[in-house]
């Protein structure tokens, strides 16, 4: 059993380094979503990894709680506990350093609060891209993107944030330190500690530092938003795409006509270049090497794809304006959505060949429950959608709370029926947990509870994210 | 403590599944390099995964210990247990079927004892590849790369084995199933047990089966052997390669001149056409989209880096014949070494930027301890060299015996000081334990002890390997 964070510890901690901690801010609490309040005894503020092994060690010796926070940006409530004893917030805002860049090895080492658009600064700075791309990068912080192993825009081309990382350094349960800083491309030496905390969302210890893979900048890119007559016809043309530009597609997202709707009432000012609007559409974006006119080889892949009728209508940007554009109208259907107002949002990937079916699927089952408007868009290229379902005109997303239970159980169903994940890349968080319990592969979730037994006997990491405390 | 496997427990299980088991022949308890000769009771061959996870049932309830059999390929003696009490080994030699082939999907799901060179034609067989290539392709079952997390020469492109496994089936320790088999690019759901299993080396579990990931094939590949000054010219020369073709640069092998003195030695068959042999040369291979006239590209990058003195000769492959029969240099160099003998290989990775600094270090340190013929060559673009000592002519690697291991002290040493691995691809096996002991980090041995100890706590999985039992 944890104990509340104390004055005792809270003392002892301030008077062993003073100016640790702070109070209590009504953002260290929330989480963007709005569902739940926090609960906090105080926020620490390590300006080392050191300090972060002292508090741990401190909070192991007491028995409390710790959250280990990055930008605050989840959404599945990870970094925030509700109810039980007060845990200490250990956040890692002052720990934003740079700590080197090797551009002739493509490697960033990087403090773990340091905000995600600062690292893609970092990498520019060095004619570098770190890819990882996503809509909260203004905020979040690189260990956050590491702790939910994030994903965004760019997963087709570059992978997951664990597929960026060679490295880490991270202090365990324990208060121990894993130096774990490697700059490696290979490194076969025991169990790989770096891919079992990636993706534990701070509940096997807290990540201070990590080597980060960077990329080349491609010689040009271009962007494209190409209407299509369906899912299947969207697949299609990624595959086609794979075919001629095997390894250069760096982003393939669907949009769906809803979102195109929702942002016509709710931001008119992102401006749609396709008319009439299309129910369905993609946004490609190529990142080509020298020797490839960027222009001729989207056109190419268009004139191909429309030829046997993938491609019904399209733009192709022919400047930077133009590109950014086009990305403005899929980074703004977030926005849309949230000031339109979901009943119920699903983060959820599919094998590739099961999305075609599945749309159609989940719609017939929804509206059995009742009338709804589906945005349904996102990854496509990684068989990542979000699917959201949203109340029709002149209703309330209030009224239809007590039905979010059934919405969300009927989508993840057929999700887990097709053999996808019902959370693709924002992580079980608290709001998951009982999805995990429920579709969970069992001999995986025995392991994982065994795994967390071992490495935090105590349970003060992160008490009651993804494994039920 | 284990138990010998006892005719007990053979009956048993051969009366409950009859046909599972057979006798140990020499192969199964031997080891390529010839270092050691393995203990075991019987070999028991399931023929699906519902016999494996009974075999490891029964094997647990007797504490008995068990040997996970893949192709029996690896360097490193995993495969092997020279003493103790005599394990079973598992072999997964009958459960070598594809079970299912997913095209538009670029996913194969197959069993694990699937020789890695079917794993490649049945990719093929359906217009797609999977990138694994190693000199044991023919022999070696991808559960064994798997469990081993091999390398190879495709690395820089396409990652490590880890990189190429969507999911894993897998028998764990209890004998409970891990149905993991998932054909996803992103799912957040909890702790990555694919990931822990993969490179744990039978160590946590029997992997069963897994679903990979396949590529489209690149329009056109072309092959060069360069010629360059030195190693620091080399990553130069893949620095530059790497700005005009980011993502194309499938191959960027690195060759020592002793490479060729011992093939001109030892396999006079293998024509090298570089006229005068020069000190260090590199393999290059693209694999370019549509659009891309190999030779062209070739030659440009041949031009621009001549221009800046980064390429002093070369040859260009003008055919699929003379790509294949400059790729055989490069395979044959391993052989070349074996008929040598070495004193002492080492697989080693480093930071990129330390590599041009290490050659010469070691070198150095190695001469204080005596004459010696060194062959460093490898993976330059993964930062991985295989960097083996042999005897000066006339001396026979036997009269060195005594100083293999202060020869493998030097070089790991040097190694461990610049940030690199003791092993980079070949895993830690029973061979390089100790080395594991004296250079892992203590935070990430613990870690790793305490997870082998909640998923294995009779320790029957691949005793000693690892981690010592």
């Amino acid at each position: 059993m944890l104990n509340d964070c104390t004055p005792d510890l809270l003392s002892a901690l301030d008077e062993a380094r003073p100016g640790l901690l702070r109070a209590v801010a009504p953002r260290d609490v929330e989480e963007p979503r709005g569902r739940w309040r926090g609960l906090a005894g105080a926020v620490a503020c390590p300006r080392n990894t050191a300090e972060v092994a002292a508090i741990v060690t401190a909070c192991a010796r007491a028995r409390v709680g710790i959250i280990p926070m990055g930008g605050g940006t989840g959404l599945v409530g990870g970094q925030v506990m509700p109810g039980g004893p007060a845990p200490l917030i250990l956040s890692l805002e002052r720990m934003s350093a740079l700590r080197a860049a090797y551009r002739d090895e493509n490697v960033l080492v990087v403090e773990a609060g340091m905000i995600l658009a600062d690292v893609q600064a970092a990498a520019d700075g060095i004619g570098r891209i770190f890819p990882l791309s996503l809509a909260s990068e203004g905020s979040a912080r690189i260990g956050g993107n590491l702790a939910a192993n994030a994903g965004g825009v760019n997963v087709l081309r570059y992978g997951n944030t664990r597929d960026l990382c060679l490295g880490l350094e991270a202090v365990l349960p324990d208060g121990s330190i894993f130096n774990g800083l490697k700059r490696l491309r290979k490194d076969n030496t025991g169990y790989d500690l770096r891919h079992l905390l990636i993706g534990s969302e701070g509940t096997l210890g807290v990540i201070t530092a990590a080597s980060l893979r960077l990329f080349p900048k491609p010689a040009a890119t271009v962007v494209a938003l190409l209407a299509v007559p369906d899912p299947r016809a969207a697949l299609d043309l990624l595959a086609l795409a794979e075919g001629e530009l095997s390894g250069l597609i760096s982003a393939f997202e669907l949009i769906h006509r809803m979102g195109y709707d929702f942002l016509a009432q709710t931001m008119p000012e992102v401006a749609v270049p396709l008319h009439p609007i299309p129910d369905w559409s993609v946004l490609i974006e190529l990142g080509l090497p020298q020797g490839v006119a960027p222009e001729e080889a989207m056109a190419g892949l268009y004139a191909q794809a429309a030829e046997v009728g993938l491609v019904l209508d399209g733009v192709i940007a022919t400047s930077a304006a133009q590109a950014a554009g086009l990305w403005r109208i899929r980074e703004s259907i977030p926005e849309g959505n949230r000031r339109i107002g979901a009943v119920s949002s699903h983060d959820i990937s599919l094998p590739l060949s099961e999305i075609p079916g599945f749309i159609p699927r989940a719609g017939a089952a929804l509206a059995a429950l009742g009338d709804w408007r589906i945005n349904c868009f996102g990854h496509l290229g990684d068989g990542n959608l979000h699917f959201n379902v949203f109340p029709v005109p002149g209703r309330s997303r209030k009224a239809h709370d007590h039905q979010r239970d059934a919405i969300k159980a009927c989508v993840h169903d057929i999700v887990h029926d097709l053999g996808g994940s019902v959370s693709a890349e924002h992580g079980i968080g608290r709001l998951k947990v009982a999805d995990l319990e429920r579709y969970g592969d069992p001999a995986k979730l025995a392991a994982m509870r065994a795994i967390k037994a071992a490495l935090d006997p105590l349970g003060i990491m992160n008490p009651g994210a993804v494994l039920r405390g």
